[in-house]
């Protein structure tokens, strides 16, 4: 029997944090059918936050960490948009990556896989996705990583 | 009674202009079953047009206009894509920003916000989205802002 | 009678490559009922690869061609998505064209034509598509340009 995705959580060590809360005038997360269309989401979670960019003083090992982090916080709002429970999500569709960097960095995918290996971790074969992975030169509160999320629900 | 989408428009000013067409093989927006997905709008409206970088020269201001001019040529192809009546729009499902930008500037998510403000007083409830913002270092025609963006419509 | 899609593409001469395989935990397309979302390409065919800048030493006629390339391997992903047939294909809805460009960059537009010009030479009126075109001071591997893809299949 397929472990539960809160059971692979608790495996990976990860405690999803409380979801953060748009300070404007958009939400979270909306659901359109079976589909859940997740906002960009920051590297933050707890006291920790990594802002810079990659190519200029960042190394890959904190923008996979940083790539990492905002699936946690996709993975946050999602439980929210499933009621808390993880194991309606059929599968990951898409996540577009953002990622902060200077104009001769070229190692994007290898950052954004810090977010990919969490979502196959999590949810097997239904975390293998799409994805588009570019840079860019700068983003929200210098963070240096953003990443949005497209998810289909039961 | 709810005021319809037209009345509020009225009431905040905004004719919609005439949609753009692009000038090439592509369209302003594709309706696939209930959702419309509208090209990138930039900021142009009658003979006003934003075009610099936020970080170098364009203030908070002037970027947060570029949004909401952005906004309204969204909402003019939405319009064509309703067959004229914007009261069909159930939600705005997603925004996407693309600011023109130094790699030190920060603050995206205000200047995003002239759209998503706008959004909400146009649709109410059902104008609130998730939304993805990030810089970029150029757009076409040197524009400040550029959106594209996701709807359901009845 | 209509020319069949892989009828068009032996009048233009293109021979789809064999679809690339990501080297990392995501997949080159997800289906999601009668939507499939195609992973961000890059523009290599074969020996062929275009990398650089718009503005910085690549010229317009070279990024036409990469986003042609890039359109190549949305088609060849496409087609694996479709069991071989891709005359099974609605709408191109929509085309998300990243362009590595400098910040005085203007013609992106230009430059995605390559893409969509193709895409409405394969595929007629059902080719005609929405587009968000931007630009990027990086790409995966110094690509010069990115494509990602939406389609609507029977």
């Amino acid at each position: 029997m397929a472990a539960t995705v809160a059971a692979r959580l608790a495996g990976l060590g990860i405690t999803l944090p409380t979801p953060a809360s748009p300070v404007a005038n958009y939400v979270p997360f909306v659901v359109s059918g079976a589909l859940v269309v997740v906002s960009g989401q920051g590297p933050f979670v707890g006291e920790e936050r990594i802002v810079g960019k990659l190519g200029a003083g960042l190394d890959i090992a904190a923008g996979q960490r940083a790539a990492r982090l905002c699936f946690i916080n996709l993975l946050a709002q999602l439980q929210a948009a499933c009621a808390g429970d993880l194991d309606r999500v059929r599968r990951v569709i898409r996540l577009g990556g953002f990622i902060a960097a200077t104009a001769d960095f070229t190692a994007h995918a290898t950052v954004m896989n810090g977010a990919s290996d969490l979502a196959v971790a999590v949810f097997g074969e239904a975390g293998r996705h799409a994805r588009t992975t570019v840079g860019v030169p700068s983003l929200p509160l210098d963070f240096a990583v953003e990443i949005e999320g497209l998810f289909e629900i039961a």
